[in-house]
């Protein structure tokens, strides 16, 4: 890497940076070890997590900053014990940097890198051990990861559409790949939005008989026709069907709720499922309440209410295999990386349709 | 059926009979129809629903009622269109006597009887549709119950424990079996009574790698150990490991939780579900109050909290042919019909270790 190639960033430095004040500056990355990958960043999605943290929203964030998990860009340094990256691949990096992988943990050996107790890292607001620095993100010029965590894009998906895939996309894949959805199951997805989008899209590649899209206002149902969803049901609206719950009842296989809002009728929810069924939910409301988890409603109906968190490794593989050979095509809009202070609060007014991506400056589209 | 062989049996009056003011008495069972087979009641076991039942804890019961689903005895009559019934059978009956059976019901044809949302008759407590009367459980002389949910006892298995499998056995034997219970799995069971004590006999039976018992005090120990329990936690005995929850962090693949309390300590016994594992409820708390069920704790750790009913007429058989083979020996207490009121009063004081079985005077054993 030239001297000039400084890793430089959007810094959020405090709680107020969401509201549209994060500032362009330089950054230290984690120091360079033979495991890494420095990237030269084209694209970067923007995903709710950014917000969140950019607010201080979970956890306490270690400012400066510099958030974005749905980085595309391309090898510019590759340490010498990767393999399967080299100078020049066009790659991607998703919400994870690092796990223990140790050889005893039984989530890293057992491909479940994204639930590791011991020695989870993720691509911004996260302090690395022994001094080695924190993680930043990908609002920047470069970004360095663990090779394990940096992935080789197919060349038949556009940056601009593999971006919104490393966090978006993998968070919903899971669930449903994991849950049996294909052929012969009919699957609901909760929320018609950045993750949501990606629910229907995949449900319907992985082979799903059915996708029910759901969401609160009926004003999404065209888009999620489009999208490819088989039905749209209008949770919150008096005009539709007020007692969707029951003409629906116990329709679907499985549930993935893509929403965080406590308020979620999920009673409701869990009438859609089958006897057997799961209601996955991958977003993290406030304080995690989950509401009216009921016992009789669990036991009535033999289902099951549970919880996914991004993926593995393999299962992002896994993912761009099938998103490259059924040309899933994520609905983005592209934004300039200049412009992330207005586009972060787009994304807060709920405007995008249904994900934002930033380009790099000088980015050339490869497609 | 001689004239002088009619329905009588402990009747529950109103909501102080679970006192032990039970008085016996004759009753009507529902109408004949030929689908159904009338059985001579030799054996019945005492489950917590009958308490409940008794004093209305979940619903209102329909008094005068007759509570007792754990029934062994003799078919005496045997309906025209029951086929794998013959009078002289030894017999037990369960939890349920009838669903819809529906060729269009989804559940009833797809082996998941015990959910059918459209015709589910209890043995108890349940009113028939149609003016065919009520349904009236095992404390008493006669049952007459839809041949569906009559199942033939193996010869291997004594009637005194072969009772208490058709209620408490079925509900742990389905969700282990639903849940991959097996070889290479390590199952939790949350409980040491009538149904975690079946629930550590079936999953050692069922080849568990592992099987750890979990109870709030230690006074179970010898009792779980001896059950064939590999490990046994005392949840909430200040003298034993406080942090049992670290100790045995991400150890099971499956939790069966067969406690009602809504004190349960659920979010240390879902520290201890690995990556995937599933946490079972069959136990119904007042209410239906599951504490403690937080999307980060799911999404965290990729895990679900389901609940499970009985189980269906498929399965019982499967787990008669299981114990029959593995000859599980459940612990029980026979006592005589005669003294049901004062069994009641003792279960309710939890003094079964870990099931009384009613036995009718006239009963002989059969082994």
């Amino acid at each position: 890497m030239a001297a000039s190639e400084k890793f430089q960033g959007w810094l959020g430095l405090d709680q107020e940076s969401v509201k549209g004040n994060m500032q362009w500056g330089e950054f230290e990355p984690k120091k360079w070890a033979e495991d890494d990958v420095d990237i030269e960043i084209s694209h970067c999605g923007i995903c709710g997590s950014d917000l969140h943290t950019l607010q201080s929203g979970w956890n306490s964030t270690p400012y400066p900053c510099v958030v974005g998990h749905e980085i595309i860009g391309t090898a510019i340094r590759v340490g010498k014990n990767v393999k399967h990256i080299r100078v020049g691949d066009r790659v991607g990096v998703g919400a994870q940097a690092r796990s223990c992988l140790g050889a005893d943990c039984a989530e890293c050996t057992n491909g479940n890198e994204s639930y590791c107790a011991r020695g989870n890292v993720n691509t911004y607001g996260s302090v690395y051990p022994k001094g080695e620095g924190k993680s930043y993100g990908g609002y920047a010029t470069h970004n360095r990861t663990n090779a394990h965590f940096v992935f080789k894009i197919p060349d038949a998906i556009p940056s601009e559409l593999a971006a919104p895939m490393m966090c978006a996309g993998i968070t919903v894949y899971s669930p449903l790949t994991r849950n049996g959805c294909g052929p012969g199951k009919s699957v609901g997805i909760v929320g018609v939005g950045g993750l949501g989008h990606f629910g229907i899209l995949f449900s319907k590649a992985l082979g799903a008989d059915r996708v029910v899209a759901l969401s609160r206002r009926a004003n999404k149902r065209a888009d999620a026709l489009a999208l490819g969803a088989d039905l749209y049901i209008a949770t919150d609206d008096a005009e539709e069907d007020a007692k969707w719950n029951k003409t629906h009842k116990r329709t679907l296989d499985l549930i993935v709720s893509t929403i965080s809002s406590p308020k979620m009728p999920m009673r409701k929810y869990l009438e859609l499922l089958k006897v057997g069924g799961s209601f996955v939910q991958v977003g993290l409301p406030d304080g995690g309440v989950l509401p009216n988890i009921n016992a009789f409603t669990l036991v009535g109906n033999g289902i099951k209410v549970g919880g996914s968190a991004i993926g593995a490794p393999h299962e992002i593989q896994e993912m761009l295999k099938l998103a490259a050979e059924k040309e899933i095509k994520p609905w983005v809009t592209v934004r300039p990386m200049s412009d992330a202070n207005m586009a972060i609060v787009d994304m807060e007014a709920g405007k995008a349709r249904y994900r934002y991506v930033l380009k790099a400056p000088t980015a050339e589209s490869r497609l």
